[in-house]
């Protein structure tokens, strides 16, 4: 029985997903669903990544966060839309919840949609919200076990990045038993190594993402 | 529909939970439920702390994993009894698991038991095991703005652990602001900072650990 309402739950995501997915396509909109711990740094990500995009294309981001509006406040004076998800004790986004959003934005004057999913790495992984690419963060001091802790996430997503490089030298974390890990998992999936704080990655992120939007588009 | 029946789960969660609150307190033994994000430290805390703490205690542990036993390896080798629990796509753990994973222990010879909940914010706070208390694990590089994005498990917690004081220096974590916050969420709550890497700390948790356990027998 409750088997079965889990199923019916997951089967009316899907279809809403579908559907979001065949709305954003028409509209030539690409959607990137990030997903990661609690201050593995999406936030901070965006905040980097907002004032370079924005002088090419015209963005907007969706907020998944379970009560406040914190991170869509730091991410209000970059002068694009964001919507703000609370899921309120949900510990991941729904496509119901991402139509919703979408429905506060001018789909017709957009190219690009970030969504900042609630940090967590497991729930968020095994919801579609018709994002064209899912985008797992992971941060040097979470430690290099979380590819096999975690590994429907990894499987499901497109870009991985190691973010919080800067912190690598005050780390036991094993760059190399990490990469191993993620080539069982998910051997074709492309790797970006970041530091927000020192600048470094900003520009390959860049262009990873020109170069998934113009494939997209 | 839905909503009775999450209803009914969480009734039948509690109940359950209530028996074995029950069964434990007739065993005389305490049950701390860790709860945090993935790599905020919990399975390092338990490995700093085990060595120390089996010297006077029979203590076991409940490994809560998506679908790994990487965690309860690393454990195992404290000669401690450790009983795991793969959630299998759940992001949290329930009293049901918990009543198995009890089975597996020979409760008359023991008087701690540590519950290393899935790492995840969210939904392990809003699920009662029976626990005696709630410890939540916040390590420094998550950031400072973590109880108000999270507050259930920092009201719901007796004490809360800021890991990862190492990094201090390399972080933007802003103390007085993560403290602040706590006072509104948790005004009465016990704090302590500890790093597992720099073995700060931990004598102050074997300390708390043996008082809360004095006044539970």
């Amino acid at each position: 029985m409750q088997i079965t309402i889990l199923q019916n739950l997951l089967e009316a995501n899907e279809k809403k997903a579908a559907e979001i997915r065949a709305l954003l396509r028409t509209k030539k909109i690409v959607m990137f669903n990030l997903i990661s711990s609690p201050g593995s740094g999406k936030t901070t990500l965006l905040e980097k990544t907002l004032p370079l995009l924005t002088k090419k294309y015209r963005v907007a981001v969706i907020e998944g966060d379970v009560e406040t509006d914190k991170d869509a406040a730091r991410l209000a004076k970059y002068e694009v839309p964001v919507s703000l998800i609370n899921t309120k004790g949900s510990c991941h986004l729904e496509s119901v919840s991402i139509e919703k959003a979408l429905n506060a934005f001018d789909l017709d004057h957009l190219d690009l949609i970030f969504v900042e999913n609630v940090g967590n790495l497991v729930c968020p992984a095994e919801f579609d919200i018709g994002e064209d690419a899912k985008i797992a963060l992971i941060s040097v001091p979470e430690g290099d076990d979380k590819v096999m802790k975690y590994p429907l996430l990894f499987r499901e997503s497109n870009l991985v990045i190691l973010n919080k490089m800067d912190l690598l030298p005050y780390s036991d974390f094993n760059q190399q038993h990490f990469y191993e890990d993620l080539a069982k998992i998910n051997p074709t999936v492309t790797t970006l190594e970041v530091s927000c704080k020192k600048d470094q990655g900003v520009e390959k992120w860049l262009r990873w993402l020109e170069l998934s939007i113009a494939a997209k588009k």
